[in-house]
């Protein structure tokens, strides 16, 4: 049911506010209300935040990440390990894996996987930029961080082929055991991939 | 964790957006990539309709409802009956309340209700001018239509006490069953109340 609200300003900025995903209009109408009954300073705040990052990030031209530069902060880092290059799906994963500190190389965003169901081939991602960039720049090894599904690894295998003929090392995140789950709740397959991939356990030590 | 975004953009989009009640930093973070995929002109309108709204938008001097002038267009327009005034906790009730289209007349928003473990006293509410209103307009009846809660009977009773003077007749909304419910599920208090306030059957016909 469509409810009159006596106030096209309210109307508007309900309808804009259940564009968002997974707001919908009951969620957008309580928002527009908690705006209004908060301090004027505090929507202004959120509407020029909106505005101002839409229209001043953009994407590095190098990575594809996203950037308030031509080239990112990552990219743009010189203590960072230039030889690595670790492939992930989207944004969010840059930002992901940058929290786990485990990674100190640069990243290349593809902006999605291979999903002929969604109608996205290899020509709508970023792949045929890395295969350039492994060319190009002097890249020793390519981490395939996507996730661990049947587009993600069409996606690992393509690329794979893709390097083949290149000096370049391609490796993929491990799967195995999740840390903190119980043995019995892991999943065939996961549990059969840790079997095969185990490892020494005075690997598993810390480094010093 | 705190997750390091490489732009203070995007981290400020995303701390603003998470100051909206029910999203935390996670749901933050997907509305502000999505808003960054999207085309522009969504983003820039979203902000553009938050920052209106909040500037724009007012009180009404009379009813306390939301407002883009200084009287509200339900107090403003003269087909409504101005003898009937419906006393609501806030601005959502109104447009709760206008969907059903069973009340042709205006509104009081009082803007909560009498709650001492939260420190909201009478004073705290538009409560007084409720009684002004009552006094100076020619109201014939007030319908208070706050929710069946400790808090809003209080108020409800409260409101009565203050009206006890004045020649006015005071209603509530009817409690008894939820239309569409079972009758095993509906609870005792409930049923109770529906007991003693039954209707005759042919009252329930709709009138023409």
């Amino acid at each position: 049911m469509i409810q009159s609200f006596n106030s096209s300003l309210l109307e508007n900025a309900v309808s804009e506010l259940s564009k968002l995903p997974g707001i919908g209009r009951k969620t957008a109408l309580r928002l527009a209300l908690h705006l209004l009954r908060r301090d004027e300073n505090e929507a202004l705040a959120l509407g020029e935040s909106i505005i101002s990052m839409r229209k001043n990030i953009c994407y590095c031209s190098r990575c594809h990440n996203i950037s308030e530069q031509d080239i990112c902060p990552i990219c743009g880092d010189s203590r960072r390990d230039a030889s690595t290059v670790c492939v992930v799906e989207n944004v969010k994963d840059v930002i992901t894996i940058e929290s786990t500190h485990q990674h100190n190389g640069l990243y290349h965003v593809l902006g999605g996987v291979i999903s002929p169901l969604d109608g996205i081939s290899p020509s709508d991602l970023e792949i045929d930029s890395l295969i350039k960039r492994v060319a190009e720049e002097n890249i020793e090894e390519v981490i395939l961080a996507l996730s661990p599904t049947i587009e993600g690894d069409t996606t690992n295998f393509y690329i794979y082929r893709k390097l083949s003929e290149l000096p370049v090392r391609v490796t993929m995140l491990a799967r195995g055991l999740s840390i903190g789950n119980e043995l019995e709740y892991t999943d065939e397959l996961t549990l059969g991939k840790s079997i095969q991939n185990r490892v020494l356990f005075s690997d598993s030590f810390p480094k010093r």
